[in-house]
């Protein structure tokens, strides 16, 4: 598997902290020291259209066969929104499918985009994650309100006709539902759907309880880093860049702090974007790929939670 | 690839078209006649409960190493159902993620196993689907609340010991985005959020163009069958069993009428169940097995339509 495209859609509107601070009657200061996000982007077009610009840019006029839509809240409840991608990517015909593992969709895609080539089923993979987090904030919860943002990108991912040595070195998946509570949006389908006179407002919000993850993934996180040190045979500093999922600055910052990173080798864009859900991961990956800070043959390591709780520890030469 | 369990859950409480016609205003004949469906189940336990009582039954005491749901409707926005269904397993650890198609769901989850098993990631690999359509009825649309049950089933998958041919001989997708609003649930995501004014209650109901769905599926679905026939280089005759999606009846019997298949070759259950959206396609497995129809080294074909519009052809030598 290779990488040869890689887009993104950063939406243009700024919402800085100050701004938000009214709204969830929280200082600037309070917003930045907590979560670490001075500013975000808040979309004013859907996610089908966010993720159809971002596929445009790492597309750039090739034409994939198979569409997977890896972002972490849909368009609607059916159908998937991988569909939507198609249409407004004018693709008619080429099938389209939906994986959903919350904000590691992308990794979750990439792992089935690597499966699919290998025994090739499809020559040009386009895997796209949108997310539009802001319109699900629930501004009575201020540190989730302040942490999420909008945002997309893409990539194209081909087989590797051996010119060079891009693969996916490594990919590791680990699901606790004990956690599973800790990372909602309650409503919107079977336990609490719409019509269900239960159903409150907050229902159909974003829920998350930060420090209980924390609690619960720092160790399994760094053990799950280990495993994949030793089963790969390689050192913290082999890693040229580590790209984790933009979940808040304190779970950004372990990495430094318990993974023995230096602050150089991490992505680190929360200050400028917010978590965007599942668009997080590959937006990340897209910054440091616009700002030149990986080149072919680099080895890039993604890590993060989803809700679930999930983990995936995932290295590939690039 | 083989699959080496399969697990039913039926919800026990049946409403019948007599009990049905007086919400839709439509008489029981005209149920029966334009739908197909005499009877469908309503569940009174949530989509997470129905699949593990399936998945119980399909793992007959074994234990996966990969979970995917495969349902058409979450149980809620995020975390996504896999994670429910591993919690109701007791399966802590276990990696779990969703796949989205719509009523296709099934079908691409069996193709993503597949590619994962041939790849040595996973040894055994349990897919769920798990609907509760009827939830989401629309009572003013008769034709389409008519058609909606509730039921879930589940199959392990495993690598195929070599012991026989059992295998996925098969596989081939089609999405037609033009179709794209034939069968929706507008509501539950970005685009009609639960806090958009403009968001009505049937924004969050169930509704598919039924005739407009056939017109624009129907010669497509031809040709993929043929398509299969000529690579396979296999006669219809040689197909022992096709387990089409229970769509509707005019669905189910163009296979007769168009595929030239005999009654006896197609699994047709919508009577007893109605259309289970993600469901019906593992549920026709399941029943037909259980009604012992289905033997090793038969060779299955399975087809359908879902909403996207997608379309799936794929042989399975069981």
């Amino acid at each position: 598997m290779k990488i040869t495209g890689i887009g993104l859609y950063l939406p243009p509107k700024i919402q800085s902290a100050e701004e938000l601070s009214e709204k969830i009657k929280k200082s600037s200061e309070w917003i930045v020291s907590k979560t670490g996000v001075k500013e975000r982007r808040i979309s004013e077009i859907d996610v089908d259209q966010m993720g159809a610009i971002a596929a445009k840019d790492a597309l750039d006029g090739r034409k994939p066969d198979l569409i997977l839509n890896a972002s972490g809240v849909a368009r609607q409840v059916i159908p998937d929104t991988s569909v939507y991608f198609q249409r407004e990517l004018d693709l008619e015909g080429v099938p389209a499918f939906s994986i959903h593992a919350t904000c590691l969709s992308f990794l979750v895609a990439l792992k089935t985009a690597n499966e699919f080539l290998e025994n090739n089923n499809f020559n040009k993979i386009l895997i796209i994650s949108a997310d539009r987090g802001t319109i699900g904030r629930n501004f009575n919860e201020p540190e989730s309100a302040a942490l999420l943002g909008d945002g997309a990108a893409a990539v194209l991912v081909e087989k590797n006709d051996k010119t060079d040595d891009s693969c996916l070195e490594y990919w590791k998946m680990k699901t606790f539902s004990s956690g599973a509570d800790l990372t909602v949006v309650r409503g919107g389908g079977t336990k609490l759907h719409p019509q269900n006179p239960l159903t409150r407002l907050s229902d159909n919000l974003f829920s998350m309880n930060g420090p209980q993850i924390y609690r619960l993934a720092r160790k399994k996180i760094y053990k799950m880093l280990i495993e994949m040190l030793k089963n790969q045979n390689i050192k913290v500093s082999d890693i040229d860049l580590v790209i984790p999922h933009q979940a808040s600055i304190t779970a950004i910052e372990a990495y430094i702090k318990y993974g023995r990173f230096n602050p150089q080798q991490i992505v680190n864009v929360i200050s400028k974007t917010g978590n965007c859900v599942a668009a997080s991961l590959p937006m990340s990956l897209a910054m440091a790929y616009k700002d030149n800070r990986i080149s072919r043959g680099d080895r890039l390591y993604f890590t993060g939670t989803g809700a679930g709780l999930s983990i995936i520890s995932a290295l590939i030469k690039f």
